[in-house]
């Protein structure tokens, strides 16, 4: 994992030493931690997180607390609903209508229906499920250091993940979309050229397309947002094969791009079916698919689904107080103001700063990306990492990522306003400063 | 789906009317709702639920709320924490240490490590993805009604979703430990060969065994609790072929059976990994896999994992109210003493009703199977239905389970009191005495 904590080094004190020896001992070694030295956090609010030791932290990272940690709002309707009920979808239930109704009217009219589940992971995995049902299709095409969840089905195409988790003999990986990279102008020919050879690909070993998969913003592959529009060929590639496309909004989507709700809004294009999840319940476990009637027709009628705790009554209050806390305080509109406003401060500072190749983003998720030199444009994993910890030493937090982590992945709740991007800008540039 | 209403038909208001078709137009058709008349529930306490109409059920059912709708410790634990921090495992936390400490204290020493995931679907998914990677195997064994998720990995060891959703090449079942059906008295020889031949069956198509896994309550094979120790031999088995035994605690966990914690510990047994999900947060979505460190240590070092809400700190501080209620209140010492009683009470009820052929439980875990006649043992799945759905109309909640449907499932909350099973045997006399 990027910028993840070795044991050992650091800057713990006693206490959290022990804590994480305990981790190991009792959660065992699959678990990560962040930064060189990690957070011992005790309480969050808004954009702010707390440590033990009473200190604040800018959170510029966390997408589920989309809204801010402990959003009055969402507490409000969490703690109410806790008390009244909180049980399954094999009995009728006025609130999981009355949300699945406003969520699916955010989207275009042909995507009408939506199932719930509890994880991003759980809602790729029942995608994939429903899409290869429907395509009788197993080919599966993804980005190259994509990131889709950790069931085993989706784990199999999550290259992210890393070499030690294999990737289906049914996937095939493609090129990420990268405009700052590209070696011609036209990053949307680039990418279906890319997708039509996956899928030649995948048909010479006798593998049946079904699915094109991508984040809509490209989280992991580094945030690759530009040129709006470029994913609408390789769709069109997908179909013509067979297959569909499932826009994976778990990161982009409830308006972080603000310019849209849904990421693959900014691409003109309509998808087959998207999956919701980090930051539907701001903080609270509840993930979706939506998706068009005819592709799930089959399926559900056949196979069924039931989630036990999916759409139960409390996921369904806290996703309803979200859906309307963005509406209402006009989230979206704030989302690109100040996103634009942060890029700009966060661009300013490449000036003096040869390694800042790439500041791009849109809305409030932002891609940094570091690289030896703007001439070759080579990967600086570590520039990026130092900056990363810097940051983090100065009360701010972010993360990095792309193929070879070498961009900040700057990702503020939609509460941000000008002031926390002046003071993001301002210790970043400290930060840079600190690490030239 | 056994039990399922059929649109169109049951005794509903024009508003639920409405509801049935609304919920077909944006939940589509994958959704099932339970009962001839399903229940249009607002409001739970204890145990009881009320519906629109403000009746009130007794849940003899939901295992999920397994210390009553509502608990107040619970709900005042979710309160309290939901405003404080609901962050991840990526930071530091006292509360997910302090749980993790507390549960594994509830294992036999060797299962000394948990991951945490949402729901059970991801537990078992996980667990498997673990085990595969020790083993090196793929080939899983389950019973023939088994119900173990609904990732696709899972869903294709779940052959209880019914033949549209298919099991995997590397699947193998057997027949249900079914005392009450027993060609020969020695249910647990039986079992064992069963997975012998299941394990030869693999090996001879190529296949390696991974995993033998079972509810060690077979809640969807008809409630198998006996002869307690059954399960030693089918271990011994899965082990000398190199495969793990997965014990699924989905549902006998957290007390259920009245006699120890977890339901291996009725077989005398240590299972390699243990799954626990819907009763882990009384309704908040949690869920874990415990085990052996040994087995996940690659695993774990090599391909790590990241949940982005499991363990959250909410999650944690509603699995941690559930861990100490149980304790603090003994409703483990209450599940046996009751679920006896209420068990004593049913078995009475056959006195009087041939079609009743066996009545079997452990705590608060009951199956009542219902047979044409008591010499052929044939299974009266319409007899059964008739019966759940009498009940239901009387204001008691149950629902049925096995290969054929025809076994009640009779699951009531932790802390029911012998008022309630005397409340729930006169139903039950009725709704046996309305249906004969």
């Amino acid at each position: 994992m990027p910028n993840a904590f070795v044991a050992g080094q650091g800057n713990l004190s006693e206490h959290e030493e022990a804590m994480v020896a305990r981790r190991a001992n009792v959660l065992g070694p699959a678990y990560r931690l962040m930064y060189e030295t990690p957070l011992h956090l005790v309480r969050g609010e808004g954009v702010w997180l707390y440590d033990q030791a009473g200190r604040a932290y800018l959170d510029a990272y966390n997408n589920v607390t989309s809204l801010g940690h402990c959003h009055p709002r969402i507490v409000a309707a969490i703690r109410e609903q806790v008390g009244i009920l909180a049980t399954n979808t094999r009995y009728m239930h006025d609130l999981i209508l009355d949300y699945a109704e406003q969520l699916v009217a955010t989207f275009p009219n042909e995507l009408s229906q939506v199932m719930f589940a509890c994880t991003g992971s759980e809602a790729n995995d029942l995608a994939v499920r429903i899409a290869k049902a429907y395509t009788g299709g197993t080919g599966i095409i993804v980005t190259e250091n994509a990131y889709h969840g950790i069931t085993e089905t989706v784990a199999a195409f999550s290259p992210s993940l890393g070499p030690a988790v294999d990737l289906g003999a049914h996937v095939r990986t493609i090129a990420a979309p990268a405009a700052y990279h590209a070696s011609d102008s036209d990053v949307a020919a680039t990418f279906k050229r890319n997708v039509e050879a996956a899928i030649a690909d995948l048909k010479r070993h006798g593998i049946k397309p079904a699915v094109l998969i991508a984040d809509t913003l490209f989280s992991s592959d580094g945030v690759l947002p530009e040129p709006k529009g470029f994913l609408a060929g390789a769709v069109e590639a997908i179909h013509a094969a067979g297959g569909l496309f499932i826009a994976d909004e778990v990161q982009p989507g409830f308006a972080r791009t603000g310019e849209a709700m849904w990421g693959f809004q900014r691409h003109g294009i309509v998808p087959d079916l998207a999956t919701l999840g980090k930051p539907m319940g701001n903080g609270h476990p509840v993930s979706a698919v939506v998706m068009r009637p005819e592709v799930c027709d089959e399926f559900g009628r056949m196979a069924r689904y039931f989630n036990t705790f999916g759409g139960n009554a409390v996921s369904c209050a806290a996703a309803m107080a979200v859906l309307r806390t963005i509406e209402e305080e006009r989230l979206m509109a704030n989302c690109q103001s100040v996103g634009a406003y942060l890029a700009e401060g966060i661009r300013a500072l490449a000036g003096d700063c040869e390694a800042l190749g790439d500041v791009r983003g849109a809305g409030l998720f932002i891609g940094a990306e570091f690289v030896t030199d703007r001439a070759s444009k080579a990967p600086d994993r570590v520039r990026a990492g130092k900056v990363v910890n810097a940051m983090r030493d100065r009360g701010v937090l972010i993360s990095v990522t792309g193929r070879f982590h070498n961009s900040l992945k700057i990702r503020p709740p939609l509460i941000f306003t000008k002031d926390h991007a002046d003071h993001f800008v301002a210790v970043m540039k400290e930060a840079l400063a600190a690490t030239a």
